[in-house]
């Protein structure tokens, strides 16, 4: 049996549709009452095991998963060992630096040499930085990013900005874009290569946009 | 203004208790429709910062709260330079070794070596089973863990187990603790050290469960 993995949160319902369109069914992954974290396609030829965003990748990239659905910055983030196969187009959104409204930073370069950055993507942050040439101190931080410079912690953060809402609420402002985000569809690599014919017609299905017609899982 | 920061999640209710009898009434956080991150206390002396559980000491270790109210678990994973002031007794939970009830391990030496072990902790279970000199090999998950054995991705893995019923519910079971857990109230090093006696009449009050009289904030 076929078992994909599916990132809780934002992109559910999106991943969902595209699966469905391919001949899938999960979408009893979206009943609000489902406790379950293996969940069978309809037809029960396929399951989907419903994990964190960031947990995608690791089970996708030791095999339990074949395939996986999460975004790229996750994947930029974590940088596991597992086969990129279909950009999804959904799930937009920008990994930016931001600071203070009021602050006088411009763009990432303006900022002081060895000033608090904080972060849920460190190493995206860390690689940017270092690219920039520019020393800054880290801070990891789980959640709520945006109270780093709020609270005086960092002078600037780096996150995801999918409309700028969180940012403006708390009155910051995104100076320079790190790179896009979109959803995309991952894969086992020795699955892929070990595969029979199905796996590639779900991955064709989804990439397509079309339904599958001959999987004979 | 002395800055309390809260973990959100589990142990609030309690936490918010404490603080209470001690006299900072921070309750205006346990509302259901609060989404402020930043609460000030009810007699405006002091304010919750309201975190993630793992983001607590780093609040505190860098000095934005002065005081924080974390699980000792997180402070046995992240190791950030905090005082630790009081043991709160309250949110107990053991870190534990637990497998699959049919398997035939009775205790974590009994695991194959080179096996992987599935965990939030991996910093204490790396610990663990070094102090046991057993080699496994470490998958860092960020959610439902229970599911590393239930796939096969994992042969064991190292959890919070507070009513057990997780691991019940998931066909698991405990072999082994790797330490208690209880809530802990933690302080900045140099806050305390300055400190003209405010900070140190919350700790007190908080201790011995009695309301402050002279707080001068």
């Amino acid at each position: 049996m076929i078992t994909v993995a599916l990132a809780k949160g934002a992109l559910l319902k999106d991943t969902v549709a595209r699966f469905s369109k391919a001949g899938l069914d999960f979408s009893a992954v979206l009943d609000q009452d489902n406790r379950q974290l293996m969940v069978p396609s309809r037809c029960g030829r396929a399951r989907a095991l419903l994990v964190r965003n960031g947990d995608v990748p690791v089970y996708v990239a030791y095999g339990q998963a074949q395939l996986g659905v999460v975004g790229f910055d996750v994947l930029r983030e974590h940088q596991m060992p597992v086969a990129h196969l279909v950009n999804l187009g959904f799930g937009g959104c920008r990994m930016s630096v931001a600071v203070k409204k009021s602050s006088s930073y411009g763009c990432a370069a303006d900022l002081p040499p060895h000033c608090r950055v904080a972060s849920k993507f460190t190493n995206c942050a860390r690689e940017f930085f270092d690219d920039l040439d520019l020393p800054v101190e880290l801070v990891h931080l789980t959640g709520s990013v945006e109270l780093g410079p709020i609270t005086g912690m960092a002078e600037a953060i780096v996150d995801l900005v999918a409309t700028g809402r969180t940012l403006r609420d708390n009155g910051l402002v995104a100076i320079e874009d790190l790179f896009q985000s979109t959803a995309r569809l991952i894969g086992h690599p020795l699955s892929l290569r070990l595969d029979r014919g199905d796996l590639q017609s779900i991955v064709e299905a989804v990439r397509t946009d079309k339904k599958l017609n001959n999987l004979s899982l």
